[in-house]
């Protein structure tokens, strides 16, 4: 795998100069083809790119070839930077609707000085981007429609988890009553999981010809968006009790506001009293000391167990539905490849 | 074409319907259903429909039919009301990136205060929501793919010129040195005529059997895009020297520091003196002295005679484009009927 992953980040210039060589032809000069490089090299690589990485191992399992010929090769790279560039495309807009100020380590794009507000017409960009790209290489393909047709499809289910997410913790207005379980699942499955962990499955098994209305989607859907939760309730568990050296940050989801799996569950289990304590000192940044006490809650509540509990049982539960897959459909390795790189990881 | 406008606005509700009817199987509640109905009610509808009504009268014009079918009707609303819903997604966020307050005579819609900066993702909605139509009006229709990738690539022009807008007048930034009559041409090329005046036309011919690889959409592209940079230097003019009881507003480009026709001309014929006062004067909201001094300055360089000049230019090199069209291709009265709403209006 380490050879893939290197050939995919070497692919990636290829991509930038496609969109850039054609900007002349719309009429672009000089300084707006060096904006728009940056705009592309700033904010699409840089991730660790498991998402778009799956797509060409996807490929390769569904192939059965740890080799792809190159054709073949280029077509599951352009697919994982296209899954890659979509996730820019909203990155950079998340930023500004959360305030956040750094992302993979540097300031967010709207935070520099010279970008600013602009930034969301840069995401727009970002986002046709994928489309040059698609019709570049996908155009004569009998599939080109299925999967303009799924990258839609995902950027609406996105922005969809994007709306509840938002609406459910907006910035600076703490009310854990927007909180509850069925609104943590929804804002991990439609903001994070379809695009993280179903579309590039679903992109290879369209580019090596599964017709757009086989079962086989109902039956990725049916193990990827619960894998998807898992890995996300993962990052909240570890955001708490992972450990900082290893996870390599240190969580901030409490004072943070987030509407967590810990604090769903939490909610969903305290008393009146506790319930107060919670909304007192929730969400809030200083002193130090709320946070602690929203920690010792959990404690009180054994939120870790609950945790370890649900693990068990979702991993169990996904071992189960991909055993039950016919492998005359698609091999289980596509999902097995999956769940042992999420379960049970500590960063 | 009164009959058409009222059938037109009355056909909107139905889509609406189409978008929430399909959100619960995107796991939607009720509070989000009513959520995106408002983004959809308040930003949709409520402009002059040119655009979206001219996809329903070309249709009608390359047709030869003056009632269409009901099933071509059905189809050709839909477009036109994509067009719209495309001006809708970019007005949403230009808004945000102008910090412009109203629109359309009510407040911009990040304006409310129970949406603020969310903005931006309902407007990605509001993008989303196009090819939800889309998928469902013309799935099966041959040209699907065709009116994507125009889309797509309407899409991703306006979103170049809102580039070079932005980067050519950013705001509470003064600085003539940026302004050209080069990139005013450029803004409104890409920013505007294209999915303005091309667009509506390019997605009519589409509808009505054109194959995408027809010499008419070059044709096309030939009036249609200098047809609607003459419209916009209309506007740049009609800002200054339209009547505002006509024109139904007071013009302020001057002092919002707008990257107009009418400054890209005086710059092209200033003494280094006179420059120096548009320096001075331009772009500054008060005093009113500043305007009058800029204006007393248009009116020393004659650029209302610049521009008359201009327009018979413009409408007789339009009219010889018009009558050199071979009418096997595609009727002349496409673009007459373009032209004869826009020539020497004064509204």
């Amino acid at each position: 795998m380490a050879t893939t992953h290197k050939e995919f980040v070497d692919f990636f210039p290829q991509l930038t100069e496609d969109i850039l060589s054609e900007l002349p032809a719309f009429g672009a000069s000089p300084k707006m083809i060096a904006r728009i490089k940056e705009i592309i090299e700033y904010n699409v690589p840089g991730g660790k790119m498991n998402r778009g990485l799956s797509v060409v191992d996807t490929v390769k399992i569904v192939r059965k070839e740890s080799e792809l010929p190159a054709a073949i090769n280029e077509k599951a790279m352009v697919l994982g930077w296209a899954v890659e560039w979509l996730q820019a495309f909203f990155l950079v807009a998340d930023d500004i609707m959360d305030e956040s100020s750094t992302r993979r380590g540097q300031p967010a794009w709207y935070c520099k000085p010279e970008v600013g507000i602009v930034a969301i017409n840069d995401s727009f960009i970002l986002e046709s981007c994928i489309y040059r790209l698609l019709k570049k290489y996908f155009r004569s393909e009998p599939y080109y429609i299925d999967i303009i047709e799924l990258l839609h499809e995902t950027s609406y289910q996105t922005e969809l988890g994007q709306m509840v997410d938002v609406l459910t913790a907006p910035e600076n207005d703490v009310n854990l009553d927007r909180f509850s379980i069925e609104k943590h699942r929804y804002i991990v499955e439609y903001k994070t999981s379809y695009y993280s962990f179903y579309l590039p499955v679903a992109l290879a098994l369209l580019m090596t010809g599964t017709p757009a209305e086989s079962p086989v989607f109902q039956v990725a859907k049916d193990i990827l968006i619960p894998l998807g939760v898992y890995f996300q309730i993962q990052d909240d568990y570890l955001d708490c009790y992972g450990n900082p050296a290893v996870v390599g940050k240190v969580g901030t989801d409490i004072e943070d506001n987030k509407c967590s799996w810990l604090v769903v569950q939490a909610l969903d289990r305290v008393t009146p009293k506790q319930r107060k304590l919670l909304n007192d000192n929730y969400g809030r940044k200083t002193p130090a000391v709320h946070t602690q006490r929203v920690k010792k809650l959990y404690k009180e509540l054994d939120i870790e167990k609950v945790y370890k509990t649900y693990e068990d049982r979702a991993i169990a539960e996904l071992e189960d539905r991909i055993d039950s897959i016919d492998e005359s459909l698609v091999p289980r390795q596509v999902f097995t490849a999956f769940l042992n790189k999420v379960a049970k990881r500590n960063k």
